[in-house]
């Protein structure tokens, strides 16, 4: 398989729920105006918390500095990984399953730190540019590794990553984290990008108008079904992920979904917000779930990490989950 | 004719040209979302000083006081002419020009400010609140007045309006302004309001993101064309006023222009910003306009008067101010 080291390089970002305001003039036109924007990776993902927005330094540019923007310290890269004839390959599952087992564990048994952000069309694996190199070195025998630079595709030498091992090889303790599976039903889709003037004013309805200070207090305190919307231009590629209320608010005939249609539960890690730091925990889920050989879209957001999981398999996944914290806890 | 005192109080606002983007999250809701907000009368006009907001207590309500927001102090009262079977007119003239004689100049007589708003439906003539009895007892004579209350027109009893006349009666000198007439062309359009969608994306680059400070530098320099762009959405009616440069950029299928038509040459009234309080701006021009019967749109702004006269009148127009001018500085 190929690991592509994108050429992006990104900002992890949030908005204070109450902020959101003042940045609707900048989001709008990262969002919908491309012909005014360098930007070619844009990601906003609405939680309960707050805004989570991973964008390139070019859309970075447009955001102003205010109380109601935290950004994270690093420059983070997205990863890639390209399966080139699916050959040695026997899962059928999709998203972060197919690469929990060469990617994220390896990565996590180095200790470092993912942030993930999964999308209708591919999952980026973010890592922090300081980590580059122990990256390199982890990954490179199980893959063939490209950078790539101004639309080329450059093989990654092996003298650029000397040293690189163990250079996060501090020792961290494993927290388990507490989980919530609230009880919406999420879909993943995406959009000819042609037509997204087509849904601009439903899209800007739901993102910067639809949460009322009233909803967001019910949905932080009950959790029994969750706010969450995720939009991304990536590339020139849409992707939404958007719970089935939401997406009754949209024409069904411009928002395409995969073949199955299916839809996917959400589950929520972490109890307090997890921080950037801590590593394992996109592996500590992803693992169990390649052994069941379970799909899953995973986002990462400021605050808390969200798995999505076929509707199907909700059930084994909790008791898996459920599982998992037992042991925890007698140990 | 009947004469109707709307339901509406509004406010007269301007943004400057560098706190757009303060206003953005504001001005999008009330443009695009009806069924979030109870704003019922809201237009906005872009000029090379600033962009003015004319709106309803509802929509004011939106505004969030800033250092980029000035406000107008007084309550306007929009009213508006009907021509039942068009009984005494035999002009073939539209827009202020049909009402230069029986309002505007009375008015003016009296000393009432108004602030014009033409629309490509019918001509809003804004008037203080403080001085609605003296507009009643001006009016009265020539017209049938209604006063509209949640959806009524109630007849406007004599008894209302006791000692209002003369109330206003300061002598005042008539400033005659210096006038510009840019090289642009302009269109009044309107577009059906299910449509409004459709030009999103196109409306929101226009009036939000068009201006560069570059461009704003040059036109107020250089006013050889200007950059003028007005919006309103008035008890669920759309009326847009842009030049042929800014038409281009919109579907031509969804927009329409009355069956002539026709090209508008502007003519912007003031030298220094005019202020609120003189009177007698708008029938300076518009009485020499309809003793000729030239039709005329006319839209006050925060800063200057924009009157718009078709394009084979703008040479006529042109020797009638240059020929006012010349009197005035040799009277």
């Amino acid at each position: 398989m190929d690991l592509h080291i994108l050429d992006h390089r990104l900002r992890v970002t949030s908005i204070s729920k109450n902020g959101l305001a003042n940045f609707t003039h900048p989001l709008i036109k990262l969002i919908f105006l491309r012909n005014r924007t360098r930007c070619k990776f844009f990601s906003l993902t609405e939680t309960p918390e707050n805004y989570t927005v991973v964008l390139d330094e070019e859309g970075f540019k447009e955001l102003q500095p205010s109380e109601h923007l935290q950004v994270e310290g690093s420059i983070w890269l997205p990863l890639n990984v390209v399966s080139n004839g699916n050959a040695s390959s026997s899962s059928q599952a999709v998203g972060v399953t197919k690469i929990a087992k060469s990617v994220i564990a390896p990565l996590a048994e180095q200790h470092v730190s993912v942030f993930m952000l999964s999308t209708y069309q591919t999952d980026f694996i973010l890592v922090r540019e300081q980590d580059l190199s122990v990256v390199i070195s982890t990954l490179e025998e199980e893959f063939h590794m490209f950078r790539e630079v101004a639309g080329e595709s450059m093989p990654v030498q092996c003298q650029d990553v000397s040293n690189g091992l163990h250079k996060n090889g501090k020792e961290a303790m494993l927290t388990v984290h507490p989980v919530l599976i609230p009880q919406n039903q999420f879909c993943v889709m995406s959009l000819d990008p042609d037509t997204l003037p087509s849904i601009a004013t439903t899209l800007i309805d739901v993102l910067f108008y639809s949460s009322s200070p009233k909803e967001e207090a019910q949905s932080n305190q009950d959790l029994d079904t969750i706010n969450f919307f995720s939009f991304s231009l990536i590339d020139g590629y849409i992707s939404l992920v958007m719970d089935t209320e939401a997406q009754r608010r949209f024409p069904a005939d411009l928002l395409f979904t995969s073949s199955s249609g299916e839809l996917w539960r959400m589950v929520r890690i972490g109890g307090q917000p997890l921080g950037f730091d801590e590593c394992g925990i996109v592996a500590q889920i992803s693992r169990p779930l390649a052994d069941s050989d379970v799909s899953a879209y995973y986002i990462s957001t400021f605050s808390f990490d969200h798995a999505l999981v076929p509707e199907e398999d909700i059930a084994g996944v909790r008791d898996m989950l459920h599982h998992q914290r037992k042991e925890q806890s007698s140990s």
